[in-house]
């Protein structure tokens, strides 16, 4: 991580148009990384090792720097963070709300599927991007190890307690359903997401583009579930 | 902050004491940060206005550098990061479990004064070390606006709500007892703090060492309620 940003002026100037599109990814993908922070370092604190502990305040760390990247081409862009991060923050916190977990388990699948979800998101609206802005939020988005840490650590439990292992697969039709509401809701109440959206998935209309969508996104999560040797 | 370690190379080699003493100032350093880095998240995760949550995120990240910039002077040494921080973490959740602060001023305050104190006796320690691993430590300890943050808004509230200034000067002297009594266990526990000490604290005796340092935490401490307008 160096921390560098690639500098707009050898880019040609954007669009009013593509400032805001930039803007709306740059924002909500910041939402998603300032939440990985809190649960990471809330993770950290919770750890009964400190080994873990460091292990998983470094994970919160990177998470940080991501904000801060994406932080600078915000203000590249003429933007401010913290306005554009607004309208997402309710987002998460709904979500949160709605799915808070009852054991260490539940809390690692709640970090690998449901901000799995919000990554594959980003990820998919990042296709409407200008290039530069499209590769920070690309890059940003890259697994970090994280997910294998939870992939390998959730899959040896599940395969030694299968009544964990379905009690895990429940709660991750549980996750996925409020994710995908989610993103329902954020659609109905943001025009722009749904433009955001037409553009990135090449489509007949909004109904083809947002049915594309959900397909895309129950897929990766079904891949993911996968992964761990749980039934989606 | 630039993340580049000062090579060991250029300075004279240390003695087994001198990498000793180094390593234990530096486990005691990190212990400290990765509290302040936990706490701060936590503290970033309850504000109640994105702006502060972001603030305080970024504050949590200065910590985590500052731990990860200790951990590199460790492994110059020799040592391991875990290794080191391991007597001092029992230490600190310690003096947690006996100082819950039941409100957000509190909880300022205790930043401010608890920390502050575990600070001062780093500062303190860091003068017996090889001039690398001080300036270092040194360095680490600086303070980064935080302080000058929580000194403003305390010293406001304290200012408007007298009520509240004489329950926090209560909680301020309660902090400052507990802390005080977690550095005497562990200068009991720890011959190596002793040592440390006696070199760092010119004296005639150990009990000399140990008065003066607690003079000298003290008077800190004094000096900082002032700064906030309290009675120590």
């Amino acid at each position: 991580m160096t921390g560098q940003t690639p500098s707009s002026t050898s880019a040609p100037p954007l669009s009013h148009d593509e400032v805001g599109r930039a803007l709306a990814v740059l924002g909500m993908t910041a939402s998603s990384e300032l939440a990985a922070f809190s649960r990471l370092a809330a993770d950290a604190a919770l750890a009964p090792v400190l080994g873990q502990r460091l292990e998983l305040s470094g994970l919160a760390g990177t998470a940080l720097r991501r904000l801060e990247r994406i932080g600078a081409r915000v203000r590249e862009l003429g933007g401010d963070l913290e306005t554009v991060m607004a309208p997402f923050s309710g987002v998460l916190v709904d979500f949160d709300g709605r799915t808070v977990p009852s054991t260490w388990w539940e809390r690692l699948l709640k970090a690998y599927v449901g901000y799995g979800i919000a990554d594959d998101f980003s990820r998919i609206a990042a296709g409407a991007l200008d290039p530069v802005t499209r590769e920070i939020v690309l890059e940003v988005l890259t697994d970090d190890g994280h997910a294998q840490l939870v992939v390998d650590s959730l899959a040896a439990a599940g395969e030694q307690d299968p009544a964990l292992a379905s009690r895990l697969a429940l709660w991750g039709r549980r996750l996925v359903g409020e994710a995908l509401g989610v993103v329902q809701r954020l659609l109905a109440d943001h025009a722009e997401m749904r433009d955001l959206l037409g553009a990135a998935i090449p489509s007949a209309d909004g109904a083809e583009a947002q049915s594309r969508l959900f397909a895309t996104l129950t897929a990766e999560h079904t891949r993911r579930m996968d992964r761990l040797g749980l039934t989606a």
